[in-house]
């Protein structure tokens, strides 16, 4: 069948990721023939957006495809006829992630821009526009596909799910990085490693992992246990205590550490946050010295520096999903879709992230079963705050957002979620009209 | 009908609150025809078992009734032919007690004795006891009803019906207790007020309130809010925030202080564990009192200082069971009993705290559909500790009991919880055979 | 508490069944103080409300109770400001029922106005009328409760709970009538015996039953299967096979006659059409010759031929439920309510029939836990047809129409599905503007 | 990874089918390394299994590949060791399959070996023998693979998931027939079509169905109600009526026709057993000239003629199955294994036909969430019969086969049902010994 070529939108096109996306993109030509590429951003990150432009259209020019490279404002011409959407932006900038990540520790909780108040912040102030997003993909672009990548991914992917027609897939680094250093520790490539992942965004078990039809579950936690690397860059790498990795009887993804390991994350992201500031803090540096480098008009290709900045495989996960579903493979891939069943007991509607059948029909998961029930408890937990999370960042409901704090098992109890809720929505008023509180 | 006189036998006859149920049977001597009340205690509790022979053997003289007083440690013979059996039996008496609300302490959790690290505990210790008990009940009165006050009363009345065959009820004095202050803020008798409650033993919501058939759900929680008395004598009276309750929608119990303020109420048991004693050890003193009253040979009835030891109501609680099954009322009580269905997303067997009807047939649960996702969140993950909490208590489960507490939601961590398990293992050593490390 | 009186409206006021009502209503003038009764009925039924008007107001006179009796065409009158409405009535009278008996039946299919295609007709008729019915409540009697009586009870209640917002609660007699044939073969007085009753309206089975807190179900089997007599006025007395019911292990309502023994009944009733006539045939009989009685001025009693009408207890089973609810009983009955989790694996806003606590909040079925498998599929399959035919009355969805035929069990395949609801659709015309076929 | 070359044990192995299976292992030598085939069979098919070993041998010699065939009565010798055990035995032999044929005709009842009666009494001849097979598999070749193909496949495979540790696969090929059909009518290749399959064994929906992404589910509806070929070589080509088919919304099996269009297909078999006798007969006539064909010397390949024996495509999807789990390929089958949650409503452990991803793993069923509520009813009806099948067939439990039949929806009644059970367990007394009756 002769398949159209493709146009992609790129939501966030400022971002420093963008040039290993391109560089994917140039990789698979063959497979995906993209026709054009058109960033689009923000009016405050018009300088950034400018350097990628021009550093993109030098590797495109270097490659010698042929890929139509357009940058622009206008998110309405970036979206018409657009086949993949993906979005990568981020409200606020991160300014607004480290204020994220420091009001929570300012009352003795995890300050995270994922997981736990720091997660709730920036979904309450991404979902809005997420949704505006897609009411243009709903006129523009029908047929499109919404890849998400902004985070909280699984939230905000569940509020696309639930209150638009777009066809979305929320995609996280986390699934790939476990796959990468999982088959590294067993001294595997990563095609030989089957591994079946259920769960929620940032809070994925891996429950059984194979190597050739051969269940070696036990020997990843020991290994995990013994010390293996297994942690991602912007995370702490903790120690995993064995007697607990055997005790759960999964593998755990770096992000639980945050729910699992508490008191020492807490105690690490303090004293970072003295130190050498917080992640986002950190991240701002990183950030303006790779756009240096970017600026260099000899520089033709994906500077090695990007790597340090975390985010690793982003670019695979997301090319290779876009090949699943053009090239309609069938393939396994670890994404955040509606659960119909795959986890019982979460509602059908709910997003989870888990093993999927990926193809032209989209992703379907794999239905896993009733899960342990030491999973399956933290899992109702933190899906009753991502559930509430959704219905207070769509409605502006400060009684939902307050419930969602407080059953968000970082969050230490109801006064710290009220008082943390207060700061938020207070630091954050120029974000949140939808609370239209002055 | 003419019904045969009953038998019951009183497990742990020797506590101080015996003179109290006494004195209920002796009140409802016409509607609950009791034969003979035969209690049985461990030799350790000689001496009180003796008092409450003496003293109750004097009430029944001075009430002119004919009831069989018998006090024995057989328990083999107190279960023959019984038609109700009481468990208020406690392992390791209240010096075990003082330990379980001591250790979480010093790791900075709240130490309580049905709740969090403390209830699990107790647990450890108590069902091991209460299945030998039903290997009895099965043995010697198969058709017996077993009401189990022990706490954690939902997590025991589980094992005993995961594990035996005996027809079991577990009751709480917290569902009486919050009808009376609810009828006493509101005004109205206790009959006028209808609760649908339904929840887990000490994480009870009242859902809807209702007086003559008019939901007052709102004003109860505006008045609890705004500070009508809402405790019971062993919980501090810590204050409600009034825009949680507003977002919570539902009737805590006052427990849920331990989930829902756990910061105040931690702050709380610290202090008091440095001044007056924890818990235990403050009703250690009141327990030795209450016993020098109960020797005077001149008393002969129910001394009013017995109320100073909390667990208001527990006896009419339980004889008004007791009447319900035995007169076949269908009349509502909360119980503790296998879910069925009342709470979906819960397994059948799970045990669950609910309005249920009373009557010959035992009690069958009021279904209240799909809970607040809010609310169904924390039953969740509390669930998953209770379910692990048991399966650790019979099988005698490392894993899962450090799973166990994981999943509580008042341990913080896993290193909190191994800390806590492995000196909980340690101090209870002598009654957790199961577990078997030396 | 000083409970105002009552108004009631009870919508088909020209019934036969009103004078049986009304009695009753005067047997209860302590415990319900009736200030008004508004009958209403359709212009065609003008004569038949005359008479009833007439025989009631004598009834009341003689009684000496005062009753302010009312009847007339203006349905929004009597439902302004009315306390209980009761809803009677029937879509196209008698000749329209006669129809759902001979249509299925010249398909040699069972033709019964409540189960099987008859009851699918019925229901297309009645639904958009009590919808209408309940906008009235909606904005005249808000805090009104519906009482339904019309048939198919079950579906059309289930209509009401989805679409509309008012208070109510479906009612049959047959558990009733369960309920006093099974006293009188124990030999025990109707309160002495405990039903667990689930499923749906017209195919519900008591699970089991006790008698004071003995399980007697088997005995009650056994005595079904001997041949005690177990049926109602208005259908078949086919004996019950002794193996069937020891294998089905409950105890099957009279109806359940049509799903288990489908040919014996299918011959039962071609016979009867073919002599006396299909049963609302028979029934149009019935009612001349009571209206004759009803005309008598000297008439001011309920006459006792109107119990050879069928359609015994209806009287007792709704001012027994109006009494639970005025005056907060929290008594059992067994009504069509929405399952909320009561029966597993049916969605919480699926109406089904079963045993509820009744008082002034309404009706809270008993969780029952999961059914027998051989009894959830049948429930299944045939709440599956409920469903679907209630979306077809709503919607007027041919598609949906023809599979909630293609579902029930007594339609044998799709040829005669399609077949029996084109005649129904043409001979029902006047009745379906929904479906705006011409 | 070098892995091990493959023995595969053919229980059943003097099938006439056999031929075709060893064909395709030649074919895909390549990928599959098989080093040794041990056909077993019972002593009554001595001669066939003879036949089928000579003519297998012949196969391989002329194809030169280097296969070690062996043919024998001992089960044990074959199980040994064996990597893949796959079952297509026949319990009672093709006399028995005309007796499940005309006892349900003698009643007016559909007369089919897999799906109503006919498939009951085979499953309770099949199922002691396979559970027999289980226990050798789970002693002498622990690690082996059981792919079932003996009928009804669904609840074979799930008496052994439920009673035995076997891993286990089903297999039909219907879902593959399906897939075949749709692509000619499509115009398209097998590999273009995307179908999701969610059902029962032989009561499968192929629920959506893609071409290149786009759904063409509707035009593939339109093609089988205007008559494009949709059938099977075994099942009457009965047309589909459009407007049933745009009303369910889904692509039925052709097995589906023995539910939907019952009355058709009954009279189709009553005149096919008046006149060339039920399809058991017919296939023994095709059966002996198939083995007069296979006796001669000089044939070394698979006869055409065996095409016309009906069960196209059994090799293909067993040794395409056989290659995705030992190349761990993780492609796409449509398969009976556990639920697991792939269609809510349904147990995890009971057996579905679902689209799974097979591998090294085995299957995992993809989740597809709620079924349309017309399509889950009657799954849930059958899945009942099925799960009292195989209670019936393991414990020879008579109330429980019973009500497997009264619950089949072919069967109309329970008096039939008794009839038709009564005659099964006469005419197949020396296969049930699990009954016991004599």
């Amino acid at each position: 069948m002769n398949k159209p070529a493709l146009k992609l939108a790129i939501i966030g096109g400022g971002s420093s990721y963008t040039p290993e996306l391109v560089e994917g993109i140039i990789n698979r030509i063959e497979r995906l023939p993209v026709r054009e590429i058109h960033f689009v951003d923000v009016e405050s990150g018009r300088e950034k957006m400018a350097i990628i432009e021009a550093l993109t259209r030098r590797m495109i020019a270097r490659a010698g495809v042929e890929i139509d490279i357009k940058a622009s404002f206008d998110r309405r011409a970036a979206i018409t006829g657009a086949d993949f959407v993906l979005t990568q932006f981020r409200v606020g900038g991160l300014q607004a992630r480290a204020n994220d990540e420091r009001i929570p520790l300012k009352y003795g909780v995890i300050g995270q821009e994922t997981t736990g108040p720091g997660g709730f912040a920036k979904a309450l102030r991404t979902i809005p526009v997420i949704l505006d997003i897609c009411r243009d993909i709903e006129e523009l672009a029908p047929d499109a596909w919404l890849l998400n990548f902004t985070n909280p991914a699984g939230l905000v992917t569940e509020a696309v799910n639930k209150f638009t027609k777009v066809k979305a897939i929320g995609l996280c680094n986390v699934p790939v990085s476990m796959r990468m250093m999982i088959a590294e520790m067993m001294e595997c490539t990563p095609e030989e490693l089957s591994l079946e992942c259920a769960g929620l965004n940032h809070l994925l078990w891996a429950h059984r992992a194979w190597i050739d039809g051969k269940d070696v579950t036990d020997e990843v936690l020991q290994k995990v246990g013994d010390g293996a690397t297994y942690t991602m860059k912007n995370i702490s790498e903790e120690p995993w205590d064995p007697e607990f990795l055997k005790a759960l009887g999964a593998i755990p993804c770096p992000y639980h550490r945050y729910f699992y390991q508490t008191d020492a994350m807490l105690a690490e992201e303090k004293a970072a946050a003295e130190s050498q500031g917080t992640r986002a803090e950190q991240v701002m540096e990183t950030e303006q010295s790779l756009f240096e480098l970017y600026k260099d008009e000899s520089l033709a290709t994906k500077p090695t520096e990007l790597e340090s900045r975390g985010g690793a495989y982003y670019s695979d996960a997301s090319l290779n999903l876009i090949d699943s579903i053009y090239n309609d493979l069938k393939s396994l891939h670890v994404v955040n879709v509606a659960n119909n069943g795959a986890i019982p007991n979460l509602p059908d509607d709910a997003v989870i992230e888990c093993s999927a059948v990926v193809g032209g029909w989209g992703a379907r998961p794999l239905a896993v079963g009733t899960l342990p029930v030491a999973i399956s408890g933290l899992v109702a937990q933190v899906k009753a705050y991502e559930q509430l999370t959704v219905e207070a960042a769509v409605h502006g409901d400060y009684d939902k957002g307050l419930m969602a704090l407080a059953c968000n098992p970082l969050v230490p109890d109801i006064s710290k979620a009220k008082l943390i809720f207060d700061d938020i929505l207070k630091i954050n008023h120029d974000y949140l009209p939808q609370f239209g509180r002055s």
